[in-house]
């Protein structure tokens, strides 16, 4: 039996593994080792170990890395914790491969620790391009990487050229996709009303039309977070839709963030928007799929909001460069400039579905792919 | 006045930047800090902490960071440990720009901290190619950094190829070769006998013939140390020349390599051999000059070695693939082939001198591209 | 000069080594270093490293190491954060002797790494008595402490009997006595309207009767967090005054009663209520001398409340033992006992001023015993 | 089946323990936990894990934690990595007691990050007096401890004085004294030439007349470690018997010790002399009941020396204050003295055994009582 140790450090670390553990489970020749960490641990942040569970995953350890403050120097230690812990962890554990999600700056800490141990790395999500810190991660994950499991064939020529071994990248396309194709096919998925009550803020009812906002810092534009905030909401105001609106991730600036929020809060200002910490994934996807509109700059938007056809605003740099279809419109952070688009979009409505990021069928692909894969612990670039 | 920090772990680290410190120290438009962490502050090491202060730099700060143990856990956790520190360290520096030597483990910490802090990194010896964790560690950097540069012309086009902004790389040559260039040119240069009479074993005469020996883990062989550094010390019972040897440097697999050297002292059996922890840079430039031939699998022989012409002995896969000329020959941990190709050298004797990694004027070029250069902090891949 | 360092951190630390700080800063014979940490650097606990500055304090260092979590083993990891930063820091700044207030759990790492590194150690408010793993950190600081300064006679007595040398310890009252004191006698003190306009919830008319609450988790009951603040909550709602309610504390269970307070919120159930993060010690003062009634479990009521008279019921188990005057009435978690308290302490009114926990000059005396007192590193139980 | 978890983090801790362990393995109430830490898991400082495993137990975690430098910086921050690592170890073994062994440094960490998360601590070896950075985190580990389990009847009353609940507090003797007691009574024991032929220098003959050196730093005068060990040697240089030395532990200053005996063996003046970095347990005991004399500042000369009788020359302050016998001499650092003492010693043979540090059944008692015992985890002094 291999082991495969999973990291699961965020909210959205789990929906973009979910489908790959499902899968992993089921495997007669793999076994399922769980690791969660930093914000998935923590309430604020919406705590997903909760739903891993729920989900009925064994989680094998949970350590605590996540510093408050959400500043560039305390996303820094977070990785430094990460450090300090894994290698206690890896050694008891003693995983064959453990497998890296996408770009999250605490994974840094997990790839690093791995590859020290002399512990293959298969890497999810890798080759694509965006703004902010994750940008400069996710290459640097390549490069610790020895299996790379690319979403888009976009992406998977990216890591060639980015010197990986061609025969150790594999085009499976993204996890995400997976739950997306699930919840569309399914004809009797129903909204679960226990996670739809949490949260704060105005009552929603989901029968009618709403829009979505997920919008979270860009660390290497810390300082502006606040301002970059505001015109989105501003933007909001003169919306009259109804509002389901995500609390933001845990990178530097996300404090400044929620600070805003909370400030046009207790003005009173916000009507008909409820904030939530996280939906289970599949809530999210459903939701990807009856909302009128996704604003912010969530990649969700670009990736399964391509195969869903969600109309979605992409706010600011967060996501500049990555690969993207007609779904999205890019607007910088001006709320007159928000309303215009959302609007605009609102007017289109679904668009066409496209398979750029994957059929449905990553989890299958990398399951295989991981019973049978063999590689040099030794890495060596192509050229 | 930009400030321009720079962060030592190890002796080597010292011997590679020595050049630019003394380059930044002259420059009106730059301000030194310096750091110094893990081995470079240990005295089995060479604690070559010392060597900074007598040569007049200033330590800004000193963090203990290096864990006992020397295997591949240790050195995730230390890491971890300059994840940890720096960021405290440079919310108090407040640098311009981070200076990373090379590819040691460590310095993945530096270039973390750095990047996630939002400031310019600026890293040397980038683009060449390894075996060991080096080779991972070394382009993960490249990824996460701002500035390049690189040591060859090969590097540099490597460099390129991984996605880097053309403009931000600079081909300026070796650092390292900035020092025995000007060993080489000094009439005047003498060994300074307090440096000689250091570490311990049989007394050495220089004004005779001896040979080098430096060999270091290779993490990703971890578990190879013990029998790899039999082969070595087998072969120089069979060399009847004087030897000159370094202890190994921190890396995963560092104490089974002690372990054997002294359990072989301990039988009595190394004779002519004398063990040192490390020598200033300038005397190790000399001693390169000087040696009949250097054997193991330091860089330094196939880096300055080029530019001195000194008879090289590269042993296993640790300089796999790094760009070298005539003056090396390869072989595997075998000692019968070590004896053979040490033979070899010595009757070859000097190779002709090359410029491949860089004529002597590193140190001169980066202070100048320090002084001018304006780099957008978000990083974006060329391709 | 002496270098006198304290180490801050959360609010409550700061207040009471505030009029200390002062002094500090008036005498010609010592050096006052700031390190500010933890809490103390977190917004939502109410950043008290911005009144420090404020006040006109210059702060050497901000280390951030609260984890988020705020359960128990944050708490251990938290204090272990500040093992692994203080000495890089007492290294940099030389202090003669580290200051450390209390017993807050967290403060355990600094006297911890002062005393291993042989700087003298001077400790506040020692020989008290609690419940809560305060109880606990306070005694073990003691013994780790070479010059005490409690607050009370009794207090005195008791690190005496613990086994510290007596001629190192010095009763000088509670500096936050010293606050209160210059409150009380100043006739032209004024609330800041912008410190009062913070926080979230009804807008409170502070010339019209309100209560204070400030309760706090005890970490040894952990688990019953939630429902000993839901006993409290519902009390208030009986409660018509208006109500200025103080955030918790970083302490473990914190997140607990935090949760339960924003799900009273969400149900619009909370009138008259305002919600700070903190107040300047100064403001906290005034209140506490205006206020109808204090309630919870802050060691404020006990201390400073035997000074100013403040009418205070005094929740659960968290201030067990510690000596107190008839300010102070003291009723289990529930909401009835604590109704029927409220109002028999709002009907009593103002209580008789006591000296017992100082007569307003700790600040000087601790000056002159700082400036001129001998001390051996080594320590030695008395007995 | 309560869980017991222990963490050992050096070799002098094992031999302090080892005959809990066996019991607590023999109970069918209990469940034993091993964690092995620090310099226990560090081949220079004898590694004593694989004892621990060679003898049959089973070793749940390892976590390396110990920094390189042995000064007083690193002292602190090796304790910061333990609260760092313990917290989500015990979040997994789930103890029900954790047993801390005496007073190394790093045993704070133990005891904070159990008290902290409320688990109950035992403690051994706590009431005892001594000098060096020992003296001040024996009474604090005590203040953070709920059972305690001191050796002899001195350090009992001294325990309660220290304001410990009498009922908690349980006089059982020194674990080292059963296996001091099962070696003196066993009559098949027989030395294991396998431990003997380990360590560095000249062969020593085992049934010829021997000596012992045991010399640890004194943390609190860590600046003289070189002198202090330079007398000693000095003194060994005179004496013609044969002589184990064994290395110091790690506390900060050991590094300057080891320095010098290198230094020493280069020089070759170290005749008859073989330097061990551990033995096993018993090995150890019957050295002690066979030596001629034990030399340096080890408490086994004290402790376990007075059930044995064994001549000791204590040297320095480290023992200062620990009860002791007539087979204890001491002296200051100084050669001449020590050469004095010894051969008094020499000259007047084994003393007289004596039963204040327990009669050999510490294991039994220990486990007797934590099969049995309730503990309240809130602690309140008793005064």
């Amino acid at each position: 039996m291999k082991k495969i140790c999973v990291v699961i450090s965020s909210r959205a670390n789990y929906s973009s593994i979910k489908s790959v553990l499902e899968q992993i489970s089921l495997s007669r020749k793999l076994t399922l080792q769980i690791v969660v960490s930093a914000s998935a641990l923590v309430d604020r942040f919406g705590a997903v170990e909760k739903t891993i569970k729920r989900d009925g995953f064994k989680i094998n350890f949970r350590i605590h890395i996540l510093l408050e403050g959400e500043n560039v120097e305390t996303m820094a230690k977070t990785t430094g914790l990460g450090l300090l812990e894994l290698p206690t962890i890896y050694k008891y554990l003693k995983p064959d491969i453990v497998l890296i999600v996408g770009d999250r700056y605490e994974n840094l800490a997990t790839a690093i620790s791995s590859s020290y141990m002399n512990i293959i790395i298969g890497h999810t999500m890798g080759g694509e391009v965006s703004g902010t810190i994750d940008e400069s991660v996710r290459h640097a994950i390549t490069k610790l990487s020895h299996i790379h499991f690319p979403a888009s064939i976009d992406s998977k020529k990216r890591i060639i050229k980015l010197g990986e071994n061609k025969k150790n990248v594999f085009h499976v396309g993204c996890p995400r996709i997976d739950l997306a194709k699930r919840i569309l096919e399914s004809k009797k998925y129903k909204l679960d009303n226990k996670d739809l009550n949490l949260g704060v803020g105005d009552k929603i009812d989901f029968n009618k039309p709403f829009i979505m906002v997920s919008q979270h810092p860009v660390t290497t534009e810390y300082e502006m977070a606040s301002k970059q905030i505001d015109e989105t909401i501003k933007s909001l105001l003169k919306i009259d839709y109804q509002k389901i609106f995500l609390w933001p991730n845990s990178d530097a600036g996300s404090d400044k963030i929620s600070k805003r929020i909370r400030a046009w809060r207790e003005k009173k200002k916000l009507k008909k928007i409820r904030f939530y910490k996280s939906f289970p994934p599949e809530t999210y996807m459903y939701l990807m799929s009856k909302t009128k509109c996704l604003i912010g700059n969530s990649s969700s938007g670009i990736r399964e909001g391509a195969y869903i056809g969600t109309p979605v605003v992409n706010i600011g740099s967060r996501q500049n460069g990555r690969e993207r279809k007609k779904n999205v419109i890019d607007v910088d952070h001006n709320a007159n400039k928000i309303v215009t688009a959302i609007k605009k979009q609102i007017k289109h409505g679904k668009y066409e579905k496209s398979k750029i990021y994957g059929d449905g069928n990553a989890g299958k692909k990398i399951r295989k792919i991981l019973e049978t894969v063999k590689i040099n612990i030794q890495k060596k670039i192509s050229y």
